[in-house]
């Protein structure tokens, strides 16, 4: 068979060699922003690090340190008030889910443009006033996989029909979390902060990427959760599984688990036959998938990227091109609504009991 | 880190070099017992083909050429008065799911030992009538998984506790049902003789070799299924997804397809690490398993095995040596139970839906 991606480039979205310079404003200091995001736009064509916004002073002086075109360091209040404005063009949210609304408000009021983490927030009422402030100004979710070029090459090949109609996905996420962030106080387990520890911070990469894959959005869930270290106690959600049901009968059966190794996968079955990436949804890992169509395989390889500078170099040609990016706060939104059926799927706790012999 | 099975061997089970040998009377004569399991027989070491039972004497005929020490051809009828009788030792039972407990019943009334395929039965309380009959000869539930050297010895490798804990599976098998048997009247299809067509038939492969890797029984289940094909409108289990719940809160979620591309994998995450095997259940592909631990990661590489020639083998130095078979009928009744609450679960439909935006 033909494989007809040949000329398939990791930026397909790229109609612009030199659209300019989108200046970034990073809200959020943590990890994450530090060791991540700065560093990525750093590396990236089309955008600079200009201020950095933190809740203590002292945590944003010195992350001015992180990049030469650092101006301002500013504090969350100091960014309310709109100090530093003309210096950035644009916003990267990252602060705990529960905290990214009031950020989009102020960014929508400033007239800047604004590239929010997943998920969007705590909770889907405060979502829901994300998704009216975007009507202002462009938001995009920051779901990496979405502009990974594996995973969009992946989504061509599903979308061309080289497997036929897809019929079930399986996707997994898990990692050691109180290894990686050895603090059971993080915010990641306060429900307030981050509204649940594993569909919220990493189940939601199966359920978006799948999404992505399919092109297409859940209409039900079933869902089951459990949870047996203390530290999980006032989330609830330590280990996840759940079902996604699609209109046109595709099933995407899922893992999640914030207290197991590190591992992903994701394996999409159709008709005549199957993508499988594999791992998939951390970065620094290998990149490729394999593509099976009846008996002949294809090892499909990539080169590693930053994932972060994709994503910043895509949102930021986005603006400068006069382009809508995706995922939008609507996209977002929806998997909102999925992890809220999750939860509550999980909370009635209606699987059918196995008979005893 | 060490890894301790080196000294593995594909046949684990096996006490005595020369026990003897078992003659098989083997009853169904479809495609699967005159292409597989005859011929697998006849590679056996422990076993041979004595006799053939089918419900046409000429079909019983034409089966005489598969095999030398074939002696007698006889009819289902014949079998159960006795024919022959002095000729085998056993019975292998490869009839449609549905009509295999007048044979178990005769076999016992005969006292000779049964390997019955799997599923037992088409219904629970038919196979609740063959563990009864298990009382009086040797039962074995002929789950081919259970006697491969590779699935032998991921088990051993989860059992050690190599990946820590287990905390979730993925499982998977689908094939093209109606391109592998071009025949929408097929007793697959024909729920009063399979008792359905996509969970009885390769949906318990997901189920048992998990239940043999973990070395436990689910005790709920959440299930969905679809079929948009004609040929399963009886069945209705074209398609199905369907999660297990451990009592020590594993959970493995499992997809099932009989029309979609022939695949299959099961993949057990643990605390520490992960055990993934892909392909697994059907035979003549690669065999082998993924082992990652923390950053390490091995690759278990078995030659393929005749996987019936094993059970054959392993079902008869049992017999010759003493030992009770295993999997027994009441291992193959927890199956049947949990297939039972999968459909029902998959009929009550409540998954919870997703709100529109």
């Amino acid at each position: 068979m033909e494989f007809p991606f040949d000329d398939f480039t990791g930026r397909d979205w790229q109609t612009a060699d030199d659209p300019g310079t989108v200046r970034f404003a990073m809200i959020g200091l943590g990890w994450w922003t530090r060791a991540q995001a700065i560093p990525a736009v750093e590396e990236s064509s089309f955008g600079e690090t200009t201020v950095v916004v933190s809740g203590s002073a002292e945590k944003a002086r010195d992350a001015t340190d992180l990049a030469a075109s650092i101006e301002h360091a500013i504090t969350y209040d100091e960014f309310h008030e709109g100090v530093a404005a003309d210096a950035y063009d644009a916003v990267y949210i990252c602060t705990p889910n529960g905290l990214h609304l009031p950020f989009v408000e102020t960014a929508a009021r400033l007239d800047k443009a604004v590239l929010c983490e997943k998920p969007m927030e705590a909770t889907v009422e405060r979502a829901r006033e994300i998704v009216g402030f975007a009507d202002d100004v462009a938001v995009m979710i920051a779901y990496r996989m979405q502009t990974e070029p594996t995973v969009r090459r992946a989504r061509e090949v599903i979308d061309a029909g080289i497997i036929g109609e897809p019929v079930h996905v399986h996707a997994s996420m898990s990692q050691p979390l109180l290894e990686v962030i050895p603090d059971p106080n993080q915010w990641r387990l306060d429900p307030e902060l981050s509204g649940g520890a594993t569909v919220m911070d990493i189940g939601l990469y199966p359920i978006n990427t799948t999404r992505f894959l399919l092109d297409d959005d859940p209409v039900a869930v079933q869902a089951h959760s459990t949870y047996e270290h203390d530290a999980f106690a006032d989330v609830a959600d330590e280990h996840v599984s759940f079902t996604l049901v699609f209109a046109d009968g595709v099933h995407a059966v899922c893992t999640a688990s914030q207290n197991a190794a590190r591992s992903s996968h994701l394996r999409v079955t159709g008709t005549e036959g199957e993508v499988v990436l594999d791992p998939v949804f951390f970065d620094r890992e290998d990149r490729g998938f394999r593509l099976s169509v009846g008996d002949e395989q294809y090892t499909v390889a990539f080169e590693q990227v930053d994932q972060m500078t994709e994503e910043f170099d895509y949102f930021a040609h986005c603006l400068l091109t006069g382009t809508e990016p995706s995922p939008d706060a609507e996209h977002g939104f929806v998997d909102m609504l999925v992890m809220d059926a999750i939860y509550d799927a999980a909370a009635a706790d209606d699987a059918t009991p196995v008979p005893e012999p």
